[in-house]
């Protein structure tokens, strides 16, 4: 085995994102043959003793409690950001002036402004990045893309996309604060906007193509909240839901929503398209089938299938274990980070770059825009 | 068994909707015990032939092919109307004024204005009238409905409903003409609108009341199309697809679609009500079950319940068979008549009325006013 | 339209099944156009109001408490048996020899000796015979057996069943009498076997051939129950439960199960089938799916296929409604009428005959046989 | 953090459950707070370039081709053994003498013979032991478990489980050599039996404790396949299939069944346990979820629930992600690793242990001895 090439980990956050980032990295040379061995070199909190139990846990070699101190540092060649989105600009331009290669949470930013800054610095820096849309990477999710540029659906006519979560109906989540600063706009910029639609839409705008027009629809249910920084009852300012309707250039509708007040969903991300000649569906619930209807099978035996995605010929799944058995949700970062690490190899980015997210952006924009003017936007 | 009272009924019609009414009337009295026994008197089609050999198989006594000696026959108690859209209102306006009884297919007009002079006529005339949404009466429907009156969800966050189906992606399907008038405006009014999203709206507005501001979207992806009345290509006016979002008065969101392109559904009717504390979801490609989801179960057995409606205390169930054994479409026209001869028995309307079809048609015309405006529509 | 010929039915018994019955001989000439038109003539029960009220319901002319009368009479063409098991031999036989045709509720009889001798007779007498094994024309159920004889599956390796309910747990429920007859070894035959599994068998021998050897073993979960009969308590003699594998004539290997104690299942009959190329399974709590398998799709989209067995061109569906619109249990009825009267109008049985409902009450007999001995029965 | 203490591994075996189980060593710290921190210190293999690559790959500090050096090594306290099951018993032994902890794949042995050899070696040195039954560790399994032990099902009536595969029906697999090992019977000790129906049997006991009595059938669809050992065709002498009834001593029936000729199934294991108040079932193809129904909701709402398996509350949960989010089949292994080092730590056994596995051997035996004799074999 040829010696690999040791790629040092700037890891800036420490919560459930950093978490997962962690453990991608952890395993990913356990399954992917890389020219790249990723190293915890360093992670970065506010808090000393958690981030230090943290680094304990996930084998980081060091800790910091200042994220320039990371963005600074000779030896790390990876800045990961896995912190609120108030904070993932000022970190990302620093580390694009520092040269790091960049790993971004998404939402990329707080809006597309904010986000356009931050893809002009990494273009003009020179520096690979990538932005965390990690259910591209769930193999049905893969699949589904496969087929549809294969050809397979033929002409698509609708596209379906929903992000339905429960866990905010009691008026008694606060806001702000360290585990709910994504009811709170200053931090979050929106609320399941950015947050959950923002993955509908990457994957919408990577299957199907671009939008060209958006008319949406906010709610925000409970109009006020404790705030977990100050204490006090304040005005809530995200959107608690969000439903909206556009055109993509290709011809086809788009119908997409998202909530926290869907009682029975936990994490309902779903998308169906609806082709010419087939039509396809997942859900995130049971994240390693692909349904999919072909309307060229013999017409006495068409109906939906229900793929297990467990195969080795299917994408990503050589890498793991036999057919029949599942992988879950926390695969797709490590699917993300080879795929990262490979493109790296070769001097490349792996998609979606901050270019891409840029695009969610503006979309995201779009919607929140048409939602406060009660009327079409063009983007 | 005391002597029932007969129900003289003239039938308009001969084409799938007669036969679904024929049925109901023929089997009604089979399995609920009525104080009216419905006669199929007479059958009305514009070719003899056709309409002969339609009574024939049904048991009708005659038939005409004049639709006026039919309201005007003396003997005729009830006036079924199954024709097109289009001639839904000179039908039932001049049976009103003849002070018969009448039962009208949906939609019940190709627009609000035309619903609101058929609704005035026979409030006018004061008789006793009803509107074909069959699938109020799906026992699963019927039992989504008792548990929302019951308060089994709480308050309402959530409303979303879509038909989908499949049938005219094909170019070659001409519009107009005896199978496919469902596809020329003049006929039928508007498109998916009236033909499918009338079901959709007229539960929900049962369900959840009043829609208060509306705003949609639609499409035709086939422009032109043959006619099958002239022989020549011509535009294609009705929507093939359409998406609305709405608020209901409730404060509750709604999110409605409907098309007739998405591959892989033949009637894809579903709905799905997230309230506070419970959720419900039905599919009319499986009628006989309900979803369910309740918050106040136990945690660690929570779960959406999958409902056989197939029990003698769930509703209509108690007439059928035994517990585990399903019925299909057809019953849900037995069960309307059913109840329109149960109410009428008392002099009463059973639901929904002309009045209840016409504000449906309220909204599919701010549907369609939104669609061609591009903005919010108040009702 | 050519006059029908009509064919005067016997009604003999009026309760669950006779209404099937009779409800799908009202209802068949509506669906299916037949050279025969069946005639609701005479209806038997014993209790002679009931009877009336059974008549007056259903549209009998008349009504008789003897059923030696119905057998007797010149008018009548065709007996159903629709009366508890222990009662079918001497109608039957009796049937057979006043040259009546004869339609009978399964199981044909309480063991093979009755069974064979009916079957006998019905052959000495030359007249057309039937068993009401209702569940062959479902048609997701039909389409299955045309499946495996279009060669789809290639060898058959192994064929499961189960037929699983849950109506008996309680203790308190009573055996003997009018509605739990089916718990009273005199009048039953047998317990689940005959019931339940005399429904898994006929379809396996129609789908699969013959079975050569089986294993078996019963249980009677609840000993002792209070007779509706007497009043007492007495020992429970039917089976609860019962197991059994086999192996098919084409080397296949069989597995059925049924109980009536299986918590949650009403009415749960499945079956599958595996292939060397294509497997199937069906559930009659969804009897308008077949589900499907074709290991000959390509390898990324192979999955179970979930038909919707609506369509026009699969069995049976292009005499009701439009795709996507499911029917449910009792049309299982029409369909075997209407196939029962085609045949009949040619001078054929339609099957299972007399004769092939023998050869299930011989498995039958050969699973209790070897549930009592312990050991391999070879048929 | 407390220093944690090392246990240092040496494994044997680098083939698919090698990989499994090193995974759950590399994982478990990440995410369980553990008294032991496991140290992957040496992996045996007969091919040294291959076993160096396992050990790159993995972080194995050495590499040995005598699993005798890793036994004897003073350095080693837990020996895992992940070589096919004629090994098992020889190394087995040997570790136990050494006192070694031992935890060894399932089967634990080719028969009941060897394993009871080696739990009394394990018995005898008082080393701690455990054997790899993997599917008790899945959360929904788990919960499973917990369920019936709250007594939430009641009387047991109805035990079912299969292990459903398709992967041997080309008559061009071979038997033998490296990865078709499971198809000869010498090293294999059985089919189905050993490989699939133990784990079904391992979990049947304990959920529903001890099997009183058996009766079996076996089958061998392919009899002869080319050995990838020897180049020639020879008889084939494991169990292709096998069918299995059973009682149990609490007075259930149990109907289990394994074969790996059911087209469209590549992992289908599934139980389903029928109580007087409750049912519950599992299937491995979506492992993530239970299926629950309760017979005291009230009736009307009454149906299976599918529970989601990913919620804090939820055994195993809290130490992965967040509730909605699946995790697979590999974390079974991360499971039991921690749950044999938190035993570990306090000088206790988890389960299953040798002793419990000798047990599910002994059911095994009991099985094959039934299918060869044709008659029942009381345990």
């Amino acid at each position: 085995m040829a010696t690999k090439k040791k790629l040092n980990i700037g890891m800036i956050g420490r919560g459930f994102m950093a978490k997962a980032h962690s453990n991608a990295f952890r395993r990913v040379g356990n399954f992917f043959d890389l020219a790249y061995e990723p190293v915890l070199k360093t992670v970065c909190g506010t808090n000393e003793a958690g981030t230090k139990a943290f680094a304990d846990s996930w084998g980081y070699e060091s800790v910091a409690t200042d994220w320039r101190r990371v963005v600074e540092d000779k030896n790390i060649d990876l800045v990961e950001i896995c912190v609120p989105n108030n904070l993932h600009a000022e970190i990302a331009i620093a580390a694009a002036e520092a040269g790091k290669m960049i790993i971004c949470e998404k939402p990329l930013a707080r809006d597309a402004a904010e986000a356009l800054t931050m893809t002009e610095a990494v273009e003009k820096a020179g520096v690979l990045n990538f932005v965390s849309f990690n259910y591209r990477r769930i193999p049905a999710v893969t699949l589904a893309k496969k087929l549809i540029d294969e050809g397979k659906l033929g002409k698509i006519f609708h596209y379906r996309a929903n992000f339905l979560q429960d866990w905010t109906i009691s008026a008694d989540v606060p806001q702000g604060g360290k585990d709910t600063w994504r009811l709170d706009a200053k931090t979050a910029g929106s609320g399941v906007t950015g947050d959950l639609l923002a993955h509908c839409i990457d994957i919408a705008l990577w299957q199907n193509g671009p939008i060209t027009d958006i008319n949406a629809m906010t709610e925000t249910f409970v109009k006020e909240r404790k705030s977990a920084d100050t204490g006090k009852v304040e005005p809530v300012k995200i959107d608690d839901a969000c439903t909206f309707f556009c055109r993509f250039a290709n011809g086809s509708m788009g119908n997409f929503e998202s909530t926290r007040y869907a009682r029975g969903h936990k994490a309902l991300f779903t998308f169906e398209i609806n082709g010419e000649k087939a039509s396809i569906k997942w859900d995130l619930h049971d994240l390693h089938r692909l349904q999919y209807f072909d309307h060229r099978d013999e017409g006495i035996v068409r109906g939906w299938r229900s793929i297990h995605v467990s195969d080795g010929d299917q994408p990503y799944m050589s890498h793991w274990w036999v057919p029949g058995l599942q992988i879950g949700y926390e695969h797709s970062f490590v699917h993300q980070v080879a795929d990262f690490l490979e493109a790296a190899a070769k001097g490349e980015n792996a998609r979606p770059t901050f270019r891409d997210a840029y695009e969610t952006s503006r979309v995201c924009d779009a919607i929140l825009k048409s939602a406060t003017d009660g009327q079409w936007v063009s983007l």
